[in-house]
């Protein structure tokens, strides 16, 4: 299906317009966040304006007439690019290029902002985990054999 | 989030119970398909029966507190899921095993359907195309710079 689509950001007025809809966004998932809303608001979650490279990945038109595979899950078009935009991320950090993936703006049919570019330094952690907002779950509660047994989060 | 969890199927009765929901989509889908029916039931589109190793992979309980990074796109769960098979995708062709995703069936949390282990050969080409199915499509109307041009499909 490839219903992929990845567009280049080159056009510096544009780079800015998304940046603005995504700072929108951020500020809006604060509130939402609630007793959080300080602690989310000083974490890095995008780096629109400073990447190297801006990608936009959206997905294709005439979606609906792709049945094969979908007819019960059309999502799957969104796993399908999100295969595609893992691909990239791999590729990308083989070559010492970090990727960062920006989900904060309201999707018209958008579904990723992609920062890519050299970086200062690689996280030793996942940087959620640095920063305190959440722990790496232990392999034992999320891979199962036969049944989902459900383990409390640690 | 780590919204992914993956099941290991190894017992026969829950394997064959799998594959009879996955065959009736099965057909349900040909049926959907029209005039491309009789194609479609010729097509290989799933191994669950015959693979070496059947991997279930489900949606995490309590997603609805994630907000961060999913507030105006609560499927972001299912591309992050996506990404953790992408991964495992790669890894296995790594070590020359193949790996089939099967989506024919009506999901209740269920993300996908993983039939991994050794193959007789690997596809020199996508199998749907080699069979006709569908043609891969040209990189030049998939990826584009600062504006989705529209292009036809060929």
């Amino acid at each position: 299906m490839q219903p992929w689509r990845f567009i280049r950001i080159t056009d510096v007025s544009l780079r800015q317009k998304i940046h603005a809809l995504v700072e929108e966004e951020r500020i809006t998932t604060a509130h939402a966040l609630a007793e959080r809303e300080d602690e989310f608001m000083r974490l890095k979650v995008e780096g629109i304006l400073e990447c190297g490279e801006l990608l936009v990945v959206a997905l294709m038109d005439g979606r609906e007439k792709h049945v094969f595979g979908r007819r019960t899950m059309p999502e799957m078009d969104l796993a399908s690019a999100a295969c595609a935009i893992q691909n990239l991320w791999l590729a990308a950090r083989a070559e010492g290029l970090g990727l960062g993936w920006v989900s904060l703006f309201d999707p018209v049919k958008l579904a990723a902002v992609l920062c890519l570019g050299y970086v200062e330094v690689f996280y030793h952690r996942p940087m959620l985990e640095s920063a305190g907002w959440a722990a790496r779950e232990d392999l034992a509660g999320l891979v199962f054999e036969n049944r989902w047994e459900n383990v409390k989060r640690g």
